[in-house]
C-alpha cells in the first residue's frame, strides 16, 4: 500500500462546501488503495482574522501567545475535514501538530522542525484511519505551541512524508502548478510538467508563490517527490523531483518576479573586516530577512553597502540600522521602497554562456533600468523599479522563448 | 501570598473591550499581592458558532472531533486575555487544558477530571506570572483533547484551586450572585451573601443557572470557598462555603425553577426485579440525563413508571425506550413535553416539619396543578405545567417570605 501525504491550503477549505469537496478528493485517494495523511491549513482568512483580533488587544502581541492563538485555525479546519470524511463513511482522525509529533525549536512565529515523531500518525494509519494533521504548527520540548511561519503547512506535509518513510507528497493549492511565469502577468505562460528541486528552490526564493522554499529544501534533502496541483480541477500539476528529463535542462525554465522589494544603502562605510557582521547580525537577530547584498569596490578603504529587504520590514530594518550606521562611522544611510525584481531560472544556465547578456539586452530593449544584479549557478536576478516588473517579465518570457513547449 | 483562582465566563470576554476590562480586574487582584490563576471560557457565542460549523459539515459530528474543535474557543480567549495583561505591563502566560495538567477520562463532550497535575501552573506562578488557563477542556492519557461539558470552566477553576492547595475560587459571571429566586421572574428577589455547599448543589441541580453542580460538588469535597459575583460590577456577590451562619439555616433559602422538563410514562409495566435497570441503564448509556423517577404502587404486579428528561433529549429518549417497552412487555409509553418544575431549598427543612404542606397550599392557591413530587432532605420539587412556572415561583417566594432579609 502506497503512502500519500496531501496538503490543502486555506482557500481549498474556505467553507463547508469546499471542505466537502476536499473530503471527496481525499476519499478517492483512499479508494485507490493508498494510506492517506492530509495536512490542512486554516480556513480562508482565519489566520488574518486572528492576527487582527490580537492587534485589537495589544500593539505588540507576545509571540508565544500569538502562536498559540494562530494554531487554533488549523485545529478547527482539521476537525471539520475529519467530520466531513466521517459523514461520507470513511474512518478518519484529526491530530494537532503536537499529537502528530512535530517537534520544533522555540523560535515562535518562525519555528524550525527539529524532528518528527510520527508514531501516533503511523499507528492511526495502521488502524485504517485517514489522518488529518493540523498544519503550520509544532510543539517545543516544554510542550509549548509554535507556528512554522510562511509555508508552514507545506513544510509539515513534506516533513511527515519524510518521517513516515517516503511516499509522495501532494500540495493542493489554488494554482494548477508551476508555470514559465506568473500567468496573471504573462497570458502565454505554460505549465511545467516537472521541475528539479534546485530550480524550484530558486523559483520559490525569487518570487514564485506556489510553494515555500523550506518545503522544497526538505523534499530535496529526503528525496520526496512533491506534486503541486490545483484542489479544484483534476489537471495533472507539476512534479518537483530529482530526476528531471535531461532534454529540458538546457534552457531557462521560468521567469520569477517579486513586487515586494525595498533597498537600503549605507553610504561611506570604512571597509575593514567585521563591518558586514556588525550590520547583518543585528538585522538577523531582529528577524529581518536580508536578500540581495552588494558591496561596491572600495576607494581609499571607504565603500557603499546596499542590501534589499521586504517592504514590510523596511521600517524595522531602518530602525536597526540607525544606531549601527553611527557606530561604524558611515557617512549616511538611505532607503528606497518602490522596487521589484525579476529572475530567470534554469539548470541549463550552469553550462551555457550568454544568458546574462540576453537578459540584459531584453530588459534594455523593454526600457527597464537595472539597479542591482545578483546571480547563482542557475539564476540571474535584476532589481528594477516596481512599475517596470510586469513589462520586464513579459519581455524575458518572450526573449527566452518560454511560450514554446 | 494568597492564591486566588478566578473564572470569567464567555459574556465577560465577549469582545476586545470586555477582555481589557477583565484584564484590569485581574491586574487589581495581582496588585493586592495575590498569586492569580484565571480560567477563561470562550468568547461570547464562539462555542455555539463552532457547533453550527460542525453541523454544516456533518449531521452527527464525531464526539472526539467535536471536542477538539470546541476546545479552540477557550484557547483563543486565553491567549487574548494574556496579551491584554502584557499590554498593561503584567507578566502572564496562557496554558491550554493539557498544559495546565487537566487529565480526564475519555467521555468526549462530558469528560470527568481524573486528576490535575498542576506542576506547570505552579512553576509559572513561581516565576511571577499570572496564569491564564483555557477552561472547559482536558486531555486523556492518550493525549486526546476532551471537553468537560456543561459547567466545565467552573469545574476547571475549582479543580485548579483544589490541586494548588486551596485558596479562594472566584466565579465571575453575568449575574451578581445567588438569589432567593430568579430576579427576572421575581422582581423582589434578594441576593444571598452566603450559602452552604449542599443548598447550592440543590439549587444548581434544580434549575438555578448561576453555577453547575459539578463545580459545587468539587468545592465541597476539597472545602474550597467559591465566590460567585458579577464581572461587570464590584458588588460583593455570594460566597458558597461550608460554615454558613447558623441563624440563616432555619428557613427556605431560595426558590429554583426550570422550564426545560419533559415527562415519559411507561404504562403497564410488569413489576419484577431488574425492570428499572433494563430501562435506565440504556438511557444512561445513550447519555440521557434522567431526573425525577416515580413508580406507582403496583396492582397485580403491574405498575406505571414515570420519569423526566430535558426537552432537548426527549426525542432521543423515546427512541431508546421504544424497543425496551416492547421487550419488557409494557402496555404503552407516552410523553409530554411542556412541563417545568419549581423547588424550595434550604437546610432548615431538615429539622422543621410543615414545609411541604405550606408549599402545596401556596401552589394550590395560585391555581397550580402538581403532576409529580420529589424531595431530598433539604429540597421539595414539584413538576408542573410549563406555563404555570412563573406564577408558582412568585407564589412560593411570597409564601416563604423571601423578600424579607
Amino acid at each position: 500500500m502506497a503512502l500519500i501525504v496531501q496538503k490543502y491550503g486555506g482557500s481549498s477549505v474556505g467553507d463547508a462546501g469546499r471542505i466537502r469537496n476536499v473530503a471527496r478528493r481525499i476519499a478517492r485517494t483512499k479508494d485507490e488503495g493508498n494510506q492517506v495523511v492530509v495536512v490542512v491549513s486554516a480556513m480562508g482568512d482565519t489566520t488574518d482574522d486572528l492576527v487582527k483580533l490580537a492587534y485589537q488587544i495589544s500593539e505588540h502581541p507576545d509571540r508565544r501567545e500569538l502562536d498559540v492563538l494562530l494554531s487554533t485555525g488549523e485545529v478547527v479546519s482539521s476537525t471539520l475535514l475529519t467530520m466531513a470524511l466521517h459523514s461520507m463513511g470513511y474512518p478518519a482522525i484529526s491530530l494537532t501538530g503536537a499529537q502528530a509529533g512535530i517537534h520544533t525549536d522555540t523560535a515562535y512565529s518562525r519555528a524550525r522542525i527539529l524532528k518528527v515523531d510520527a508514531k501516533r500518525v503511523a499507528g492511526e494509519l495502521e488502524k485504517g484511519n485517514i489522518v488529518i494533521v493540523a498544519g503550520f504548527q509544532g510543539i517545543t520540548e516544554q510542550m509549548d505551541v509554535t507556528t512554522l511561519g510562511r509555508g508552514g503547512s507545506d513544510t509539515t506535509a513534506v516533513a511527515l512524508a519524510a518521517s513516515l518513510g517516503g511516499g509522495e507528497c501532494q500540495i493542493f493549492t489554488d494554482v494548477e502548478g508551476v508555470y514559465t511565469a506568473d500567468p496573471r502577468l504573462v497570458p502565454g505562460a505554460l505549465k511545467l510538467a516537472e521541475i528539479g528541486y534546485e530550480e524550484m528552490l530558486e523559483l520559490a526564493s525569487y518570487g514564485a508563490r506556489v510553494m515555500h522554499s523550506r518545503a522544497v529544501e526538505l523534499g530535496e534533502l529526503f528525496n520526496i517527490p512533491i506534486l503541486v496541483a490545483s484542489s479544484l480541477t483534476d489537471s495533472p500539476g507539476t512534479l518537483i523531483h530529482g530526476e528531471v528529463a535531461m532534454e529540458v535542462r538546457n534552457k531557462v525554465r521560468s521567469v520569477a518576479h517579486d513586487f515586494d522589494v525595498a533597498k537600503i544603502t549605507i553610504v561611506g562605510v570604512p571597509d575593514h573586516p567585521g563591518i558586514a557582521a556588525s550590520i547583518f547580525i543585528p538585522l538577523a537577530e531582529a528577524g529581518i530577512s536580508v536578500d540581495t547584498i552588494v558591496q561596491n569596490a572600495s576607494i581609499d578603504h571607504i565603500t557603499d553597502l546596499t542590501f534589499t529587504v521586504a517592504k514590510s520590514q523596511l521600517e524595522e530594518a531602518m530602525a536597526v540600522i540607525a544606531p549601527i550606521a553611527g557606530s561604524i562611522g558611515a557617512r549616511d544611510y538611505v532607503s528606497t521602497a518602490h522596487l521589484g525584481k525579476v529572475s530567470i531560472i534554469g539548470t541549463g544556465m550552469q553550462n551555457t554562456p550568454g544568458f546574462a547578456a540576453r537578459m540584459f539586452r531584453a530588459l534594455s530593449e523593454a526600457g527597464v533600468n537595472i539597479q542591482l544584479i545578483t546571480t547563482s549557478d542557475i539564476r540571474i536576478t535584476c532589481i528594477i523599479d516596481e512599475d517596470k516588473v510586469t513589462g520586464a517579465v513579459r519581455a524575458l518570457h518572450r526573449a527566452f522563448e518560454l511560450e514554446v513547449k
